[in-house]
């Protein structure tokens, strides 16, 4: 998406080229999509996909060159293009991949860099995402209209389907957990449905950007005590999302949920929340020990928790956040209880 | 699937436990399943998921064990069971889980084992594989009957929604190629259909287990050289899986392919065909150079192809191949030309 500040840094760090493999989520991003082939070459003149005969793509800033014999044509590129010291992804290179790098080039770690360029979104990538959010809203809408599911898997196929009906896909396995598997934060969708809590965790990706929703609602008619704790999950969450601002210490606002938490605090077992982008988990991680600011432009979640195993209540709620002046919540789903019967 | 055998090989080789990270397919291959999160620790007493708390799942031959505070409980758990000497995959480690694991075990490199391990397959295995190939060739009869298909994308949403409509997913991204892009190996799907030759690629994931069809249609009608070349394929393809022996070297198979392509050799760019399992590319490699032999119990597939981009004739035919005394040929889908009327 920023290929003139990688012109930029590549002059700064005497570098001749970025070097990305085709699993590296940073290739996906400068791609613009979703291809995973092939070596990238980001140079300070031109970039290059460097691609077997196979593929045939075409991408907006790329020029793409085909090997017919592997080892020979890298080299012939690489002296061509006077490719010597290169950028390397240190954390998203395979060892295999490293040590053939090494035979080639003096190599630099980049991640960081990387990673720092994709954290704040261009008015193109934000564009992406408030598609993605607002399929997202529509298939949140869709299931509750549409309630006749049996089990947690039916409702995970429901969503995969509207994904694909709304010419996207999901942008990770959807998390549905009911009653005492709500109390799993991570649980693998399977039981039939039976009274209490159900968490609806799904994400839409768009052209590569990925949105990330939790909705919790009831099946069947909650008790005071379960009515009580969604409306404090619920306070909490849209409390961190008034207090968090350019700058902030992404560390504060976890300790600021947590603080909310109260003696419920223990029950309150992951992050707030983290980044958004070609990858369901970026910078910032608003998190325990976080290092991470908050920054202008970026995007990421607010999602506060509360898993009792021994009552047997779990619930999550959960939004993206677009961080600048004026903050954007681009999830848009009501967060009121929906109380559902059982059929 | 062989959790005695890599008992044996820790025992002979003198290594506390095979550690395997999420993303490894080997991971996903000892679970039996779709699961990628935690550490995996094979021991020659017990094997362990070492999991954040988020995450309780149930897999046969494993036990839980769920951290609280990573660093901490990780030190712990490998001081309990004392493991120090420590088998790793370099062909799916990133640099950075390298370099976590040495700085607290001994290492030695154990992907060929596990490689060879996966290549045979188990009984279990091929009922999955059964099971994924019947699943595409339903798919595949279901696009015949069901053709209204305006362009490329269409067909491949069809795909995938059959797919979720049928319990499962699809194990790759479809490839869908028509008229002119069927030149391009590995087309990215999106053009109107016309008339022309449209191979259609795609395959079933059933329980972590991968199948891999192609066949190649007529939109329109065919004219005499183009049906000549598909018959010349097709022969291709079926003398290939009758040539396939156990004990055979990989590169034998695809020189007989080579030379039965003859004067259109130039035109088969890529390999003959390729090992199946839970990744889409496993051993053996059936191409140039292959050091590979073809072994009992191995599945694969046979997939010559024809591109020519100066006719703009493209043509593959590929079948899941199930190598015993006796072969399997696992899908069955017809491989007589099919044409179309256009609409």
């Amino acid at each position: 998406m920023k290929l003139p500040q990688v012109k930029k840094y590549l002059l700064a760090n005497k570098l001749d080229a970025i070097i990305l493999f085709n699993k590296d989520p940073n290739f996906r991003y400068f791609v613009k999509g979703d291809f995973e082939h092939g070596i990238m070459f980001l140079t300070k003149k031109n970039n290059y996909l460097f691609l077997s005969q196979l593929y045939a793509p075409k991408f907006e800033g790329f020029r793409v060159v085909q090997w017919k014999d592997f080892k020979k044509d890298f080299k012939a590129f690489v002296r061509k293009n006077r490719i010597r010291k290169i950028g390397i992804d240190n954390q998203e290179l395979l060892v295999r991949q490293k040590s053939f790098l090494r035979k080639h080039f003096k190599t630099k770690d980049v991640s960081k860099f990387l990673q720092n360029l994709r954290e704040s979104k261009t008015k193109e990538e934000v564009a992406r995402f408030r598609k993605a959010c607002r399929i997202s809203d529509d298939i949140f809408k869709n299931i509750i209209n549409n309630f006749k599911f049996k089990t947690e898997a039916d409702i995970v196929k429901f969503i995969k389907v509207k994904a694909l009906e709304s010419g996207t896909e999901i942008a990770f396995e959807p998390i549905v957990a009911n009653a005492k598997n709500a109390v799993v934060a991570h649980h693998d969708s399977g039981s039939s449905l039976k009274k209490g809590f159900l968490i609806l965790d799904f994400g839409i990706k768009y052209k590569g950007y990925l949105s990330d929703m939790t909705r919790t609602i009831y099946l069947g008619k909650p008790n005071k005590q379960e009515r009580g704790m969604y409306e404090k999950v619920l306070s909490i969450q849209k409390k961190c999302i008034e207090k968090a601002r350019i700058g902030m210490k992404a560390e504060t606002l976890y300790n600021y949920a947590l603080k909310l938490m109260g003696k419920d605090a223990k029950y309150f077992v992951h992050g707030l929340g983290h980044g958004l982008g070609v990858e369901i988990h970026e910078n910032p991680s608003i998190l325990r020990k976080s290092r991470d600011k908050l920054i202008k432009g970026s995007v990421f979640t607010i999602e506060p928790g509360y898993y009792n195993p021994r009552t047997g209540i779990g619930i999550r709620i959960e939004d993206d956040v677009y961080l600048r002046a004026k903050k954007e919540v681009l999830t848009k789903s009501t967060k009121k209880l929906i109380c559902l019967r059982l059929k």
